[in-house]
């Protein structure tokens, strides 16, 4: 694979986010990406600028819903608007790697999710160098592990040793794990084109007209593609993974707990953005983008609202979303 | 007092509730006595109504607050708007019942609040006929006991023996007052203008003038009058008190508990009005007035959304919304 070593590095964002987690701060029209709560800054403006230096804008690309084209344009200027490539429906990560994978051609290519927060952007940057460097060198897909801090269930997991993927575990499983020092599954995956193609080609050959066609035809090609993550679909059957650890404060910023990471709490541990009212309340986090909110004896909750919703939750029925969604 | 007997019966309503306990639902502009929820009516129209054939619309006087009397005059159209009559400050039930005995003029008075709930009105109609008629031949003033449904412990009480008053209790007291028979004081009062006149005389002179005066001169007056309750007052110390039991389904509808008596539930205990969506959740109130509330894994809250203002209360502290005005 010498022939890569002098190509540029390129990059893919993943912006596919359906704005459920965050509901109601975020919602379809506005998903996780484009939340500026975190940082000051959108996370997929963030997501892009922790690159510089690293990519050259032309060459960095993203791949979105086709409704948040133009959204995602305006917020990111300086990419050209022909790198930013909607997909006509959801088809989960397998398939926009493959896009991915199809519109930025030859070269190594990082994929990264849009909605991720980094602390030391310099560490990430160095990081992300070494793992281009072995995926230049290799035919593998290097992927970088996050030290676990806690027996998290929302996420897949690395063996380091083996360069095993291994998918989302149970609560005993996942305690397993850290005993064992597997490293978290950030959704970050580099390697050269020829190798992305061939992996595909033998995991999820459904998922390879993308990666020949690219944005061509779209419409068409995505009707007839499975819905599968690019983690079930390759990384967790490739014996051609490798793995960098990385150390460089990463947040999934996953649900509204992440309040608690990145705000300041009261003396009763409550998080308060916006206009809050708080009495004899503990726990909570509120969140108030429309009519200030009142809390009263109250534990552990999430109270969001904006003008158009009102969310009261459980902290610990957060990951359970989904259900309201269903109604 | 034989020559009371022919006198028409007068009512005095009192309506200076400051919309706190429904908060946001109602507020200072619009409190309790305005609200539609229980009965379809407001609670002010439902508490002249039940009153038709028993006094005429010349006979009832309405104290309200300044702020509220143009809001009442349009509530109640059949009423002569120099009957509707408006405090120039807060000084607690004592000042308004002298001001309404000082309005009312001769014969027999009743005094009744403006934001209870009747369930039968011809009950309540023959026991206020049965308590006029009484302090018509006595020098007593008649109240009307409720039989209690639990040791309360938001309501005075009456020992029908000993026909004497006792405060508010602490939850141990209530259930001694239970066991003795004692009756829930539904804060309604007959008796004659000269009875009230002679009471207040003796209890309370720093209210006469008001009785003497009527609504002449108020804003002067009411600066200099003490702010204490009538039961206090009076009640609490009169020799003069007799009572007359009413069993016609009083609901004094004091907190957003109301609405678990009032409204249909769900098949876990929810109620809802307006736009609410409930997931894992059980014994909640929900109120949705602006935007579609959701609630997600929570138990036994009250939560409230106007275009104003958003409650988010434990059911259990509701009794403390004091709280959140003092912030």
């Amino acid at each position: 694979m010498a022939k890569n070593k002098t190509s540029a590095f390129k990059a893919v964002i993943l912006a596919g986010g359906n704005g459920e987690r965050f509901w109601p701060l975020s919602t379809p029209e506005r998903p996780k990406q484009f939340l500026k709560v975190f940082g000051g800054e959108s996370l997929i403006r963030q997501s892009v600028s922790r690159l510089a230096g690293l990519v050259r804008s032309e060459d960095v690309f993203i791949i979105t819903s086709k409704d948040l084209v133009a959204a995602t344009r305006k917020e990111l200027p300086e990419i050209p608007a022909s790198n930013i490539i909607g997909e006509p429906m959801r088809r989960d990560t397998g398939a926009a790697v493959a896009l991915g994978a199809g519109v930025a051609g030859d070269g190594v290519i990082g994929f990264f999710p849009s909605d991720q927060m980094v602390a030391d952007a310099t560490a990430f940057r160095h990081t992300v160098s070494l793992a281009a460097a072995i995926a230049a060198r290799s035919a593998k897909i290097v992927t970088i592990g996050i030290k676990p801090t806690f027996p998290a269930t929302g996420f897949g997991y690395i063996d380091p040793v083996s360069k095993k993927f291994v998918e989302k575990p149970d609560e005993r499983a996942a305690k397993g794990y850290l005993k064992a020092g597997y490293l978290w599954n950030a959704g970050m995956f580099i390697a050269t084109a020829q190798t992305f193609k061939a992996e595909l080609s033998e995991h999820a050959p459904a998922l390879l007209p993308l990666v020949e066609n690219g944005a061509a035809n779209l419409a068409k090609t995505y009707e007839e593609l499975p819905k599968i993550s690019f983690d079930f679909a390759v990384m967790e059957k490739s014996s051609n993974v490798d793995v960098v650890p990385g150390d460089f404060g990463w947040d999934d910023v996953g649900s509204f707990s992440a309040f608690d990471r990145y705000f300041p709490h009261d003396s009763r541990r409550n998080v308060r953005e916006g206009p809050c009212t708080v009495v004899d309340s503990e726990d909570n986090i509120c969140v108030a983008r429309s009519a200030r909110i009142s809390l009263l004896g109250v534990k552990n909750l999430v109270v969001v609202t904006t003008p158009d919703a009102v969310l009261v939750a459980d902290k610990s029925k957060i990951a359970e979303m989904k259900k309201l969604f269903a109604k």
